[in-house]
């Protein structure tokens, strides 16, 4: 049995036992019962994917996978294709936004080359995953192979498994391609049956004319490759990006380990949505950390039945949505644990 | 000269020059501009209350008062009047809401007795500034007197100075008091001129019957005691709280002194409205740091051009949505100061 089957397999339910139990101890906590809104949701949530009110949450890392798309050939993008690379390098340098989150949290950043159209060269961090030198233009014919889907995939799960091996209790997913949101684009609207205009949006920051034209490409890979909706693997490999695959299978890697996942933005939610077609059951272990700006969010969000904890405005990437969502999740975990109860504070119950 | 005047004659206006230099290394950072959404927005309010691209942070400290309302004689509230000063405990025993989320944040909760109606008897850590046991029952005529208003504004402004001088780079607002949703809602639909039952919620948790009696109690209040819209004092004698006035004397402390307050829910928003309306500037050193499930709090929020970072359907007050902004808070002034340029990483800019 290959990895990816293997790790489905294993893909099980949320524990009630445990969500119940976190109910009851926060209807017993010295606030109005509910008063604490989402975070109560949350620490409901994370019992139920982890089997425990008091998961070990210390060990947090960011999975940034970066990879390069040949759909940038139509001139759908603000930013050329070379900063793929150049991002990388500033992911390593620790200068970028993900990096100065991560910091701040306590989340490491482990940083993998899914796919980008330069060489390296054994950079020290860098952990080279690399199926091919980008995606082929998805306006064209398909993103890749059959077989390098399911290597991304995999890739992505060993990846995941490694973390937790060494001892992570939540992952949370990044990315960085110039033309991914492009792929996102057609892969939301390929699974979800929205409109391409629905779900397509300005990217790092392309003006109306640039906005129209990249919703015709889209429309045009879909048309060109017609992936099929039910079928993830089908969709990742006509239209998806090798960082799209790599973080499905961070998403289904962690759902088998039964380790909570952060969503981040836009792309890594078009990941999500394809673990969820591969996978159902793997949604149930997916936190949504950020509703994005970027168009077709909502709609990823919505469809996997998942509800955002931030809503910043932010359209970054890189992990950064999900990083702030650490804390926030860390905020429900001690608020469940370290809360006096009304018997043990005595302080008088609703009358 | 007293200290309520002369501390609004030290509140000044925010530094263009600051904001304007955030704002061209915001643009300079590596990421597509405006990305960082309200983080970004975050970080020129910072700069422009402080003076500084770079300012000390790190003591933060929320300033919990807790106080009684004789409005409790309506039967407004789910909980009994006797659960303010078992609050009061368990703020000085650490099992509440804000001290769990002032820990992890690495922020101190100053606990005062603004005007709780029970005796602490010196208990340790409670800062004593009791105006009185309980306001006086707002259905029937003023909550205090003139005098009272004053002494808890100006107690607010001494106890914020104090911190200030202590080294405090940045406040927050908390309070506990039965039956402070009311007041609370008198004193929105009083200053905003917004209906009563627009502006009233179910606070700890009442039912539809005992909402409908409050709402009527507020109108009384408001018809009994006839607040004028423009005059803080005027509104906070007649139908506020003691807990109330020391935050609006916080505001005012923090304006003063170029040091962020951050508002935390429906009633620290409700004393924001008394600040603005004795000063108006005092506005501009605010950062809301969320929207309340209680119905008036986006009104004030409106009222005071304010926009909350967090929106998680929060009710609890003491502090706990302002010690979680101050996490994002710090993130985006991070971010400022610690992601590299696109010149330094080396990394193209927007073609």
């Amino acid at each position: 049995m290959n990895t990816l089957t293997s790790t489905i397999k294993l893909i099980g339910v949320p524990d009630c036992a445990a969500m119940e139990q976190a109910q009851q101890r926060l209807d017993s906590l010295t606030k109005p019962q509910g008063s604490l809104g989402k975070l109560e949701e949350t620490a409901r949530r994370i019992a139920g994917i982890t089997g425990t009110l008091s998961p070990c949450l210390a060990k947090k890392v960011i999975i940034t996978a970066a990879a390069d798309h040949g759909v940038t050939a139509e001139n759908i993008s603000a930013f050329p294709g070379a900063v793929t690379p150049q991002m990388v390098y500033n992911f390593l340098n620790g200068g970028a936004g993900i990096n100065v989150l991560a910091r701040q949290t306590g989340a490491e950043v482990v940083v993998v080359d899914a796919g980008v159209a330069a060489d390296f060269n054994g950079a020290p961090g860098l952990v080279n995953r690399k199926i091919g030198y980008g995606t082929k233009n998805i306006a064209r014919g398909p993103a890749m192979t059959a077989e390098e889907a399911i290597r991304s995939l995999e890739a992505g799960i060993g990846i995941a498994l490694e973390q937790i091996e060494k001892g992570a209790g939540i992952l949370g997913t990044g990315e960085m391609g110039i033309g991914n949101t492009t792929a996102s684009s057609a892969i939301v609207a390929a699974i979800t049956g929205a409109d391409v205009a629905a779900v397509t949006g300005r990217g790092t920051g392309i003006d109306d004319g640039m906005l129209a034209h990249k919703i015709e490409v889209i429309a045009k890979a879909l048309a060109v490759n017609a992936p099929k909706p039910d079928d993830g693997i089908d969709t990742l490999r006509k239209v998806g990006g090798f960082e799209i695959g790599m973080l499905a299978g961070v998403f289904l890697a962690g759902a088998s380990r039964r380790v909570p996942v952060v969503i981040d933005g836009f792309i890594s939610g078009a990941a999500a949505l394809i673990a969820n077609t591969i996978e159902p059951k793997s949604k149930e272990f997916m936190v949504a950390s950020h509703c994005s700006v970027e168009r077709g969010h909502r709609v990823t969000l919505d469809f996997l039945a998942l509800k955002p904890l931030l809503e910043l405005d932010l359209r970054l990437g890189e992990g950064t949505g999900a990083a702030l969502a650490f804390w926030l999740i860390e905020s429900s975990m001690k608020l469940l644990n370290e809360m006096a109860t009304f018997k043990n504070a005595g302080v008088s119950e609703k009358s």
